[in-house]
């Protein structure tokens, strides 16, 4: 792993790293988010995973967590969508193939090569973090916007003894039920549906999966919302289940990184009230 | 005036316009943050002028300014650097030409037809802005970074009738003392010095402008603190004439935004305390 940034910033130290990752076969970059704190202490981490045509850098840029993350504690890391490269599967579209890698194993040609997003992050990557930074990783959050929020909810329903704490801005809520997800998992993991279930918030959750609470914020004047994030049905399989899910939609709100970051610092708390020791 | 985007953040409307200035002869790009307010209040002003290289874009997407804004009450008005355009005239340094206005009104070939930031900064945008936003020009306040805080001083201690409050972020504080203020001043101004007097924060206080106070935060990691910034200069400047100079040398932090946006809210509520009612 190379440092390829640091910078301080609230008192802490904000840094974006690469290394070779084996999960994607590829250089992978991320940052890291340290707030200040004692040496020799161990921080909580709160992952977010960026939406489609985002690398780390946008929600380093853009997302305003180090403020409430300094003032909480919490270490913040923020991964790359997909793999890159010239030497990796691309597609033309900005929905499919590099920056919209679903945070899904694939199983077709030519994606499942380098396209294994879902091994990256609940592997490999952490094993990184325990080993390179001050992190507890008995008290691990996850958020994450869009496609991003769909990596949280998925990947945190799949773990939730590692995740104590889940909650998402504007995520996609069921692959199965919209566009987006369509093509991708279509494409990622081939035309058997069953296979996209263990990727689709919703049917892990009807098909068993459960966390005590959720979080989502969701803008209303969102241009995605009605046709490719459906909230309702993560409220309904929610409600079927009988998990505590927060929805709040936003007003005014759209699905930019405006509305992430006002309301970044109230999910940090969040997440710290829930991962405190 | 046109508005090429804008968005809910925080309660309020951060938007983006663009209009054909006269002063500069092009169109002008700048950004407007306008927090939650009653129907028909009239809020204080903080203007922002950034540094070498860029544009309204950087602190509007990195300055993490709306969330004390929105507490505060107060708009946040972020304009370009410098006249652009292929009929513009450019050098190819960054510190010089397009991105590189330094806030002064050119009066040498061929800079001087469109390089008059002054003029822009002074005169022409705060009349559109009074005339367009719910603003009380009667309680502004001024900010920048870099040259954009040598921008903030040197527009400030001009008109202190103006400006109720003035701080900045890693300033140039005399362009007469330092390679980038040689260079550009040389260029805009021409080789009599003395043309340049009103065009540096500290030699307009030698030659008798006064203020009650100024704020200046500065990394002591800063790159260019030691051959460009010089803050001692303005520190003697103040001394000299009886100026309340808050001066913070803050540890670790260097030129970035991350150091920039890590003091931004504390800066808004200096300026909002003094621009209150």
């Amino acid at each position: 792993m190379v440092q390829s940034g640091a910078a301080i910033a609230f008192g802490g130290t904000q840094g974006v790293y690469r290394h070779a990752s084996s999960a994607t076969g590829t250089d992978m970059t991320f940052s890291v988010y340290v707030p200040p704190h004692a040496p020799g202490a161990k921080l909580p981490v709160l992952w977010y995973l960026s939406g489609l045509t985002c690398t780390h850098a946008n929600v380093t840029d853009k997302g305003e967590y180090r403020a409430a993350c300094a003032e909480a504690g919490i270490i913040f890391v923020a991964p790359d969508t997909s793999p890159r490269g010239a030497d990796v599967p691309d597609d033309d579209a900005y929905d499919f193939g590099q920056g919209a890698g679903f945070y899904v194993d694939a199983t077709q040609a030519p994606w499942a090569a380098n396209f294994r997003m879902r091994m990256y992050i609940e592997e490999e990557l952490p094993a990184l973090i325990a080993a390179t930074f001050p992190a507890d990783m008995a008290r691990q959050g996850i958020t994450g916007h869009s496609m991003g929020g769909h990596g949280a909810l998925t990947i945190g329903l799949r773990n939730p003894d590692r995740f104590k704490s889940i909650s998402a801005f504007a995520p996609i809520v069921s692959p199965l039920n919209c566009p987006w997800g369509e093509k991708a998992l279509g494409g990622y993991l081939g035309p058997d549906r069953a296979a996209w279930r263990g990727y689709d918030a919703c049917a892990l959750i009807e098909d068993g999966a459960r966390v005590p609470e959720l979080l989502v914020d969701q803008g209303d004047a969102d241009q995605f919302l009605t046709d490719q994030l459906k909230p309702d049905l993560l409220r309904a399989a929610c409600d079927a289940a009988g998990i505590d899910l927060t929805l709040r939609l936003q007003p005014g709100y759209d699905h930019s990184y405006y509305f992430i970051s006002t309301f970044m610092a109230d999910h940090v708390r969040w997440h710290a009230a829930r991962l405190a020791r």
